[in-house]
């Protein structure tokens, strides 16, 4: 690239501009700090012939999967919240899986997109640590954990939750987190556990399965820990279930849609 | 029946006993009352062929579609929110069409199941008033009317919003209703529209496709319409699909589920 472009950058940009700069290669990194209190989406795009069941799979488990969008089969646009972005170049980062295995993590997915591949977009917790942040809310993100929390099944899909958890210094804080959450349903709304992760199978906070940063400092005694559905369940289950294929966003590489975090508020 | 029972009476039921009654063939009236202060559900059943599309219709259409539950293809047991319940005869009374024509008021539709039929269960008005009278908002339900709103389309489910219209005394009421509904996603949510119901397409308030009352006294001058998304329009949308087959409640003769008004806020 001719221009090396820095996060602060990718921070102050309009989804749209941002969008441009992935489509031509030129951002292949990851999408955290992009296009600050815009709306980012976990990504999960499987055939026509799964949509339905995988579309009720997310419905049955709204915390950890809520639905943004959902796409006409064969097409890459989200007319819901992004009509002028194209799903297949429009995330830095994929994963392309076939019956269940990794095969490719291509900076886009033309090559493999087909007339039968339904896009399914999802609430990202990314959007809701923007929700605390405007609020002024002091919380540490710590990372993503399989839980041992099953979640209700719909034909092949089924399996643990992954779950996020925050910690937070004043149950103040805890309590805000939790009011603001219920205001933003479709980025994994109102937490599902409170307290001692270890009750819901999660041993060790400091050792996630997806870590934010590495080494992990443990929350102190005092702090409030509570966890989230995250949305990277919707991506395990159906990899689990070993679908002829399946494309996601890789870990961190978010899409990012039209609409301010505030616009998603009790939408 | 052998015992006249009276409005009051399924007034103070729980689900599963009116259920239960309702099963028997005991209560064939509406459910606008019975049940205080718990949920109530439009009813939708469609073939598997549709399913998807159909989900795919309310998805995009939340506020007149929000979708409450939804069935295994064949399974007549809503597992989210009566897991008891059978949805071939725990309604009082439903609506039979074949492409798109009438051909039975039935109060059960046990003769009519098939191994590839889904139940959607679509929030509904009725719980919705129960909110606004717990909070003690002083309303008057005008009725049900055929917006101009176009919603958005899914295959072959396309057409114009059906909406409710409630008026207000004062401002205060329409503005706590606002805020209530913003709580109740699941029964359709805040408002799609303030103020004069001419410019979304409603000629006369007072002549609703589906009244409440007959006659319908005008809104004063200083009254303050809202109108809401409705949950017939997932059912009329099917009927103009003229799907080979379509079983629906009959108007004022809903699904009453296990959940408390109150368990739905911010679900």
């Amino acid at each position: 690239m001719a221009v090396q472009i820095k996060s602060k950058d990718v921070a102050a940009m309009k989804p749209q501009e941002f969008r441009e700069l992935v489509r031509k290669g030129e951002w292949t990194g990851h999408t955290l700090l992009a296009c600050r209190n815009y709306a980012q989406n976990n990504l999960a795009i499987v055939p026509r012939d799964y949509a339905f069941e995988f579309l009720l799979f997310c419905m049955r488990n709204p915390r950890p999967c809520p639905v943004v969008d959902v796409t006409e089969p064969g097409s890459p646009h989200p007319m819901r919240v992004a009509p002028t972005a194209d799903l297949r170049t429009d995330l830095p980062r994929y994963r392309v899986f076939k019956n269940g295995e990794l095969v490719d993590e291509p900076t886009n997915v033309t090559k493999y997109w087909r007339d039968d591949l339904v896009a399914f977009l999802i609430g990202c917790s990314a959007t809701f640590d923007w929700a605390l942040r405007t609020a002024n809310v002091d919380f540490r993100l710590l990372g993503a954990y399989t839980s041992n929390i099953q979640c209700v099944p719909a034909g092949p899909f089924y399996g643990p939750m992954v779950v996020s958890c925050r910690t937070f210094k004043t149950h103040e804080d805890a309590v805000r987190a939790i009011q603001i959450g219920s205001r933003y349903l479709v980025s994994h709304g109102p937490p599902i556990h409170i307290g001692d992760p270890s009750s819901i199978g999660i041993g060790d906070v400091t050792k996630p399965d997806q870590a934010v940063i590495n080494p992990l400092p443990a929350p102190g005694a005092s702090e409030v820990i509570l966890t989230w559905g995250c949305g990277i369940t919707p991506q395990t289950t159906a990899l689990a279930a070993k679908l002829p294929i399946l494309i996601t966003h890789k870990g961190g590489h978010m899409f990012i849609n039209d609409l301010l975090v505030e616009q998603t508020a009790n939408l």
